[in-house]
C-alpha cells in the first residue's frame, strides 16, 4: 500500500501519534544496562507498552549508532519488532548525500523487504540528493520526509534567511511540494513525499500546510520541546489528516522507576487524547 | 594533536590528497564477494595500496550500512586499520540534527578513543545542531567539515540562492568561519571547523577561500566527478596547505581486474602528482 494511504489508515485507526524512540543510555530506567542488551530490552519495551495507541515509532538512528554496530544491530532488531506490532516505522537518520551514494542509502533503509517505511532526509544538497529516495519510494511503497522547518532552537538561522520575499524553508516546502507531486497514494490526497516542521513553530507550520497540501508533515517537538496539541493543529486538514505528530522523551522516559512501561502507555494515552480533543 | 596541525603536516609529509572508501559492491573487481566480507578485503586492499601516498581516507558510511549492521562492523574495522597505518579518517556521514541528539552523534563518532579523526556534517539545522560536535573537536582534537557548497549538479538549488547581495553558501560559510574562530591550532593558523566546497564550482571555492580563512577545505569532486587540478587550486593558500582534495571512483575503480591495487596506487599517485604541480 502507498506510504500516505498506510499513515492515513493507520492515524485513523489508532492515533496521529508517533513515539520517538531515542534510546539516550544516561536515561534508561534503573535496571535497564546501558549497553545494546538493555537498548533492546528498553525500545522493545516501549514498543510493548504503546503499540497499540501509536500509529508510528520514530528510531532516532543516533542513538543507535552511539553504540556502533552492536547499536545497529539493535537498531535492525527494533525495526523489525516494531513493524510486527503493526507500526509504521520511521527511521530518523536526516540523510543527505550526492546522488550516486544516496542510491546506497536509498537502498539501505528502503529497499523493498526493509521493514522501515519512512526515513528522513536532510535537503541542503538539492534534488539529486533526494531523488533517489523517491524513487524507491514510488517503487517499494515507502516515504521520506524532508527537513523543512526543524523544531530546535536555531532552525532560523539558514531556515528563516529571506530569499526576495519568502524565506528558505517556504522555497523549501514549494520543492517538497513538487517532488511528490505525482505520486499520491489512490485512497488518499497525498504524497510519499513528506515533511519535516516543527511543533515549536506554530504560525510557520500553519502557513506551510498551505504551501504543500499534498505533503504528509511529520511534526517533532511535541512535549519536551515544549509544543502543545494546538500548535500542532495547523499541520492536519481540517479532516484530521496529513500529518503525524511525534513525541520521544516525554513518553519513553516519563518514568525511571519500575513502572517505566506504564508511565510510557499512560502518557502516550494522554497525548493520543490531547490531540484529538484538539483537532 | 589539534586535527588542523594534524592535517597539514600529514598533507606535507605526504600528499594533500584523501582516498575516498565508497565500496560498492556493484563495482567490487573480479573475484572479491559482494557481501560485508569482500568489503572489507576490499577497502583494506584499497588502503595498503594507497596509505604512503595520501595524507587521509574518507570512508563514505552509506555503502557500509548499505549492508546492514554488518556493514557497520567493517566500518569500524576499516577505521582502525585505516588509522593504524598513519592515515587520518574522515567519516563522510553528513551527520546532522537537534542538539541534543547531535550529542549522540558526537559521542559516537568523535569520542576520545575514536579512531576518526573527523566527521562531515550537514548545516540544514544551524548552530545547535553544530556545536555538540566543535565541543568534540575541542576536546577530543577532533575536527568536522560542514557542507557549504557541495559538488553535485542541483547544490544550486538551495545552496544558490541570493540572501540580498550574497548566495547562501557565502552566508554559510561565514557561519563556518565564525564557529572555528578561536578553536585554531598551534602549529597552523587553521581550526578544526573545516568546509566541504566542491572541485565542481572552481569560482565559488575561490572566494570561498577568502570567507574562510582560518577553515581547512575538503575539496571533493576530482576526477570522475570532473573537477581537475586547475580547479582545486583556488582551495589552498599560496604556500600550498589548507586543503585536502578527495577522489573515490576514480582511484578505488581504477581497475576491475586482478590488478585493482596497482591500478588504485598508481591512480593515487598521479592525482598526488597532479596536485603538487598545479600548486
Amino acid at each position: 500500500m502507498h506510504f500516505a494511504d498506510s499513515l492515513t489508515a493507520t492515524s485513523k485507526a489508532k492515533a496521529p501519534i508517533c513515539v520517538g524512540l531515542d534510546p539516550n543510555p544516561d536515561k534508561f530506567p534503573k535496571g535497564i544496562s546501558q549497553d545494546a542488551e538493555g537498548m533492546l530490552e528498553f525500545t522493545k519495551g516501549i514498543i510493548d507498552a504503546t503499540h497499540d495507541i501509536a500509529a508510528c515509532v520514530k528510531p532516532q538512528m543516533a542513538y543507535f549508532e552511539l553504540l556502533g554496530w552492536e547499536g545497529m544491530k539493535v537498531f535492525w532488531e527494533v525495526c523489525t519488532y516494531a513493524k510486527e506490532r503493526d507500526l509504521l516505522v520511521i527511521a530518523d537518520g536526516k540523510r543527505n548525500d550526492i546522488g550516486s551514494t544516496c542510491d546506497a542509502y536509498a537502498d539501505a533503509y528502503l529497499n523493498e523487504l526493509s521493514p522501515i517505511d519512512a526515513l528522513t532526509v536532510s535537503p541542503y544538497l538539492g534534488s539529486d540528493g533526494i531523488k533517489p529516495f523517491i524513487e524507491r519510494c514510488a517503487k517499494n511503497d515507502k516515504g521520506i520526509f524532508v527537513l523543512v522547518k526543524t523544531s530546535n532552537p536555531s532552525s532560523g538561522e539558514l531556515q528563516d534567511l529571506p530569499i526576495g520575499d519568502e524565506a528558505v524553508h517556504e522555497h523549501m516546502a514549494q520543492l517538497v511540494e513538487s517532488w511528490g507531486a505525482e505520486l499520491l497514494g489512490s485512497d488518499t490526497n497525498f504524497s510519499c513525499v513528506g515533511a519535516v516542521v516543527g511543533a515549536t513553530y506554530p504560525e510557520e507550520l500553519k502557513y506551510l500546510r498551505t504551501l504543500m497540501p499534498h505533503c504528509p508533515i511529520l511534526i517533532p517537538g511535541y512535549g519536551a520541546q515544549g509544543g502543545g496539541a494546538a500548535d500542532c493543529k495547523p499541520g492536519f486538514l481540517p479532516d484530521g489528516t496529513g500529518a503525524i505528530v511525534n513525541a520521544s522523551r516525554s513518553i519513553i522516559f516519563a518514568s525511571k522507576g519500575e513502572d517505566w512501561q506504564d508511565a510510557a502507555r499512560k502518557a502516550a494515552k494522554e497525548m493520543a487524547e490531547d490531540l484529538q480533543s484538539a483537532l
